[in-house]
């Protein structure tokens, strides 16, 4: 098995400025002459200068009669002054031209015309050029309109108009051409209905950077998959140089697998100047330059992508443009929980952020870079410094966001343990109010009370039962929680066994469990799922020791829910959704009582309120029930106040 | 003269909600299914749930063997076990399906192959499902990935595909159709060369309003201009009703005047909700419904419908597709200047702000909501409140900013007296650095030395002269300036006689002004060029008492140019780019001193050093001298330190 190392491994801002710096505005792209009604959001190659004064002559700056301003001195109230119309004041709307011979205009509002219609009486006099725009007030011809590099705002296009310039010259849209290349990848546009098991995966990273691609004002240009071999990403890459692209990213095979060949392909053709930079996710990424053109490889997994293409291929295609790539807005904020980091990498770990009473508070998700979704729901990056060997619980950090700034005010923090019907309120509050951001993350019930009890989130989901006496979640939230707060039902939902499609080894209840024909998928210690089961045995007096399969965990639902898909065991315990989601079929078994936690003080806070409002709604309940294995008979209503 | 009055005023926050609240996310537009991959900043109509799983199968995590963990358990340095390579550990690269049986994963490097090939040695052992991607870690079908009425960002299409949605169903983008109107009006695309003495105007507001439609994700579609007539309008808004358009703007004829017939038109084919918003630019708007879709009349003064655009339409057109209205950023900054207002209009001032030393400091531009220039060259919105009757000079108050955040810090301003060499500064700073942004007002040179002096921008051009000793702004600055500063050199200039075309008047020099033949216009009392003028006709003993127009005064070297132009005047003093503007002839009769004074707190400013080391360059001089009428012997030179 052939290894490579990484080439030319380097930190970020020095990997950057090695592009970065062989590049200027214009470089590559070169300029184009655009009509200057489409040039928004374009950036000017060459100075604007104007071609014509605006306005192009003198006129009226109000309705009313034009006049020569010394015809009106002394006129007073007991001495009007009155001119003939159309002779000594002519009628003007705004912005007509000024009549020849006439240097001032008297408002409308001011003017009294006599009973024959043919004199206007003036009351005051009007001094010379009152009210009179003159010409070049707003624009003087040859004068400098818009330096070069400028970014053309939507209203910047009146002043070219304005100016006397129909057409613009602007640096030309930078071509990117995306190789995407793997064997085991498919088109889900022309295959949607592929079976997944046997190893493939639909090709997504492509479509994601086109889209970023274009939102930095390139055109971007996807070529069909290439096979994982040496000569097809050659010839490749070799098309897109000779296509006219500007720039070339090569998806993926950026890292030094044995299968990773862009890092010779590019070696071969031209300069790598890169492989490899010090951050994660995002790594195994190339920088090379073949005929005087950037050719990136671009890593494979998804959020490693996303952060070489924002870091790396952001910046240049901006500076192709002659423009500052976009800064994202910032917050300080308290970080939820304590992440360890690895000195010599700089983490971009994804956050969802939002206000907590008095406080911006941050909680990372997981790591992952293959996960797509660790970006998707996060609304924040933190940025862990090279140096850095982590950060502590409740330290102050700062946060650079992916929504705007002021979403935070109306983001709904869920920490706890989640259920389908937590995705159904988030569904129906944004379509009540699309500004309402619901952030849930997945840390299991006993997370979520310490998340509510220590102020890092609004709200929790949480299923525990208490095996002393079979009461949900009172006991622990007494327990844990110090301040006012209340636990509101969410739902009762079902737990059930979930066995294979068709059922056939015929299981009805937890006493089919001890049978010698049946093997059973357990989930791990301390989930509210094994408390259940433990529960339940127990108080069914089916005996643990002798379920075959007891003693191997998994720590989801889903993963529960595989064992029993691919034949490792014949049973689990879950709920609905996640049988669902595999086609198993599900008997229920026990009803469990799902809460939401919140603290009093986070009462008033507006997405809570509504959110309770949603909750508490008909419509809400009605589609709870379409979901099958709830009952919402207590939803919405207080279950325990809690004094604190 | 038939004059109307606002049918129907009202404040801002009350035309707004009359609008918004009769349309929700979808109304008019409704949805469409659009590819996935295309549908970056598009909005959600549905909830997406996942169609496959992501992974769609257990997959290695790492490079490396697929193996039994239960095998490996026990292996130690001293006592490796032994895999056979190809049956009990089976070689995979990141991303492969898991092998049938097998279940973790060893990374490559700690594998280490015995000679034979054969065989690899662990020395550690793995436990169940390391470096394994299970199934559904990421998506798991069925769920939740997107809710109605989610914006989605270009990685959001990652989640899309990956979880098995090639398309996904979005609300439509509105579609806007916009009618300029106005006989004086033409197409400057179709009659670039128009002469606009004749009071003719080229229609921009079209041009503008369409590209901040499509900022806000709608599509504009633009008809011809239609003349000043009520069946015309008429006819255009009917069709634009039939034509499947959501929303109608019509751009003018919004006001009260006697040409103003936009509202009796919306009148007779709707209902009026608004006629007038007490906003300032922006009244003369018109909220209309017809046939219930939006027709909204947009004021003809260019800053005004921009305004009217961005407080009333924008907001609709996102609401239409199911999104908030993006906010802008603020930033609390102190007022240069006091501004007084009137009670009962809310008004949008437009600004110049940027960092000053410790404070961001804003100075206002002047009102005319008819120059685009007003908001073309502000970088922020200063809204002095419907009940306000004005502002201080050194209050705190907040700005909407119109760039991003950072650029005020990038952000150089000079207030001051103008020249052309500073817009070549302007354009030399952007060329070499896009990031940067010159902002200037022009306030005549003892302005700018007080805007300096108390710290309300970073430098002023100033060319001062002192008749007791034929000295430039040293006087002044001693005066008037307390802190250290120094007077840097940008040019000496022509000061000139600008005279018709040919100099029918044989016109050569002061003495030439005392003529019979000659009318003279000149500049009003303290402005530099008449301190010039007086000096000079003192030193040259031409008695000003002879000079026919003496007392007739212009406030600009554009408006002396124009007096001379149309004919008032034979002959005014100006500068060289004045002349040229309007094509006069140009008599150079004295040099002035052109300087820059600059705090030297602010030296270190970088906008500063790289001003300063733009205008010491030869590529600078070279252009400066390219203008014409400008000498560059001393550009860059310190004339003066003062030590405050």
């Amino acid at each position: 098995m052939k290894r490579r190392i990484y080439l030319n491994m380097k930190e970020l801002h020095e990997a950057k400025s090695l592009l970065l710096e062989r590049f200027g505005p214009g470089d590559l792209v070169g300029e184009e002459e655009i009509l200057s009604r489409k040039s928004g959001g374009r950036v000017t190659s060459c100075p604007v200068f104007a071609r014509f004064s605006s306005p192009g002559f003198h006129s009226a700056a109000m309705d009313g009669f034009a006049v020569v301003a010394e015809e009106t001195f002394g006129a007073r109230d007991d001495a009007p002054v009155s001119l003939r119309i159309g002779v000594d004041a002519i009628s003007v709307n705004t912005g007509f031209p000024m009549p020849e011979g006439k240097n001032a205009v008297v408002m409308i509002e001011q003017c009294l015309i006599d009973s024959s219609r043919k004199n206007v009486l003036l009351r005051n006099p009007v001094f010379p050029w009152q009210n009179v725009r003159k010409v070049g007030e707003d624009i003087v011809a040859t004068e400098l309109v818009f330096p070069t590099n400028h970014l053309l705002a939507p209203y910047d296009i009146g002043a070219l108009i304005a100016s006397g310039n129909s057409t613009v010259k602007v640096w030309k849209r930078p071509v990117v051409r995306i190789i995407p290349t793997g064997s085991e990848l498919f088109d889900l546009e022309k295959e949607p209905d592929v079976d997944l098991s046997t190893g493939r995966i639909p090709e997504s990273n492509s479509a994601v950077l086109g889209a970023m691609a274009e939102a930095c004002g390139a055109v971007a240009l996807r070529v069909p998959i290439v096979v994982d071999e040496p000569d097809a990403i050659e010839t490749a890459i070799v098309d897109a140089i000779q296509s006219g692209a500007h720039v070339i990213l090569v998806n993926a095979g950026s890292s030094a697998g044995s299968a990773d060949y862009t890092v010779s392909v590019i070696e071969k053709l031209g300069t790598v100047l890169v492989h490899g930079i010090t951050i994660m996710p995002g790594k195994p990424t190339i920088i090379g330059i073949i005929e005087g053109k950037p050719v990136i490889g671009i890593p494979g997994y998804p959020v490693s992508a996303i952060m070489a293409f924002d870091q790396i291929v952001a910046p240049l295609l901006h500076r192709l443009q002659g423009r500052e790539a976009p800064k994202r807005q910032v917050t300080s904020a308290i970080l939820s929980k304590s992440l360890p980091s690895r000195a010599g990498i700089e983490e971009f770990r994804r956050v969802v952020a939002g206000r907590v009473g008095e406080n911006v508070v941050a909680s990372p998700i997981k790591k992952g870079a293959g996960s797509i979704t660790t970006i998707t729901k996060a609304n924040g990056i933190l940025r862990i410094p090279l140096e850095s060997e982590g950060l502590t619980e409740g330290s102050e950090v700062e946060i650079e966001l992916l929504r705007p700034w002021h979403s935070l005010e109306k983001t709904l923090i869920c920490i706890g343990s989640h259920d389908l019907c937590l995705d159904l309120v988030a569904d129906f509050l944004k379509r009540s109010s699309p500004a309402i951001e619901m952030a849930s993350t997945h840390v299991g019930s006993l997370g979520g009370i310490h998340a509510v009890a220590h102020k890092r989130c609004h709200l929790a989901g949480t299923h525990l039962l208490d095996p002393d006496d079979g009461s949900y979640n009172v006991s622990y939230v007494k327990r844990y929680v110090k301040c006012p707060a209340l636990l509101i039902n969410l739902v009762h939902r079902q737990q059930g066994l979930m066995v294979k499609k068709g059922n056939p080894k015929g299981i009805k209840g937890f006493e089919d469990l001890v049978r010698e024909d049946v093997t059973f998928v357990n989930r791990q210690k301390g989930s509210g799922t094994r408390v259940l089961l433990d529960y339940e045995l127990s108080r069914q007096m089916v005996p643990s020791d002798q379920i075959k399969g007891y003693e191997d965990e998994e720590y989801t639902h889903m993963a529960v829910a595989v064992s029993v898909l691919s034949g490792k065991a014949d049973v689990g315990l879950g709920i609905l959704s996640a049988a669902r989601a595999l086609g198993l079929d599900f008997i229920p078994v026990v009803e469990e009582r799902y809460d939401l936690l919140i603290l009093k003080e986070h009462m008033e806070y507006p997405p809570v309120r509504m959110l309770f409002d949603c909750i508490s709604s008909h419509e809400f309940k009605q589609a709870v029930a379409n979901l099958g294995g709830y009952d919402t008979r207590d939803t919405g209503r207080v279950m325990f106040e809690c004094h604190g």
